[in-house]
């Protein structure tokens, strides 16, 4: 009968709420520099800032946050106040202390996964904030393997499968991204259910896989995730 | 016969230069504020920033370049200016992109030993930073199994040892700093090699244990670690 050797999450935006806390301070910084610009204006530059950052800060808020100083800088001229730097100094502290907030269903589904399949995290950003993020979900003993990765490529990927000894046919990713959790491992042929977020960075967008592509899969919610396994390993029966 | 299962090496200021780099970027930094305060004062007053925000951002050059903007700001009482505050941004971007370089006999010792022994890197710090510094270090080949961690404590190595089945009677730990390389694997039985660099980290200082501790060894350089695996393994027989 088949079966999965191994089920991975993604976590930020996956598990728990995170994009919204870096739109919310993405708002804050608006708000700080409306006298310079507009919204839309400062929020493009910081993306390109952002974008071109990832090869020296990778991800994560201690990145965001000297991207956010560097875009400050910039966009006022030099004109910003250090007392405005600090305060996004404190933001980013702010941020990396704020309590978790499981997504819908995340608090039942992944109990009960956890009792029929081995459960795994592949999560991407800054190491210490996501293990305190783990550690703070009450998740951890659910999982029986934890990753945090720089970035998420089939390449890492394929490392990762490599590692636990696990064939890609038999393992599926979750995730809220298309170019970080669903497309590497389609390619990989893996299974890949992309469960979208609220918000999607724009770094983290990319053009959606045919519905018909072979292991892919689009849900709503956690909640729909179970009875898809099911159906999965019934046909491949 | 006794055998090591596993022997791992820290990274930074083992195998390869890495608090140089701080303590030249701090140079500049205490040249940078040189007319607000001393340098002993500047020191200090960072070192106090660094540790308190540890817990924040962990350890690594994005934490370092966040500390730094948070001291500048405070000690020039605001009126440091953005400039120089990108002129922080950019150190940190330089530090994160300056070459490899090795410390005296890691080129021929690590492959030799790569040899004999399964061979493990553990180091601490950021994420992309530490793999970008291994990729570049050319000895990634030679290391059967590397581990980035948020810290280094007995805990965070007992979960290690559990992962890899590796009895911590039969674990060498070879490292620059005692309270993270050194104390935590004798902590656990382990056996641990303390080779200190040419400057310590104040937050890396501790006091060192007695020289007939079980398990405990002190070299000048790593040339002098193959003969010590030797004379180990054959006293233990």
């Amino acid at each position: 009968m088949f079966s999965f050797e191994l089920i991975a999450f993604d976590a930020d935006d996956t598990l728990w709420h995170t994009e919204r806390l870096y739109a919310e301070t993405q708002k804050k910084f608006t708000q700080l520099l409306a006298n310079y610009h507009d919204p839309k204006w400062i929020n493009d530059r910081l993306y390109q800032i952002e974008s071109r950052n990832i090869q020296h800060f990778g991800y994560g808020i201690k990145a965001f946050a000297l991207s956010l100083i560097e875009t400050a800088i910039e966009l006022t001229e030099g004109k910003i106040s250090s007392k405005d730097i600090q305060e996004i100094v404190n933001w980013a502290k702010n941020m990396l202390n704020s309590e978790i907030e499981l997504l819908p269903y995340v608090s039942q589904i992944i109990p009960q996964l956890s009792s029929q399949y081995p459960l795994m995290i592949i999560t991407k950003g800054d190491l210490l904030d996501q293990e305190t993020k783990i550690k703070k979900s009450g998740l951890e003993k659910y999982f029986r393997h934890i990753e945090i990765v720089s970035q998420k490529t089939s390449e890492s990927y394929e490392k990762l499968l490599k590692k636990y000894s696990v064939n890609p046919s038999r393992f599926m990713m979750i995730g809220n991204s298309l170019p970080s959790d669903v497309l590497p491992i389609l390619n990989l042929g893996g299974g890949a259910v992309h469960i979208p977020y609220e918000i999607t960075w724009a770094h983290e967008t990319a053009e959606q896989p045919p519905h018909d592509h072979a292991g892919y899969y689009q849900l709503k919610n956690l909640g729909q995730l179970p009875p898809l396994l099911e159906r999965i390993m019934q046909n491949k029966e």
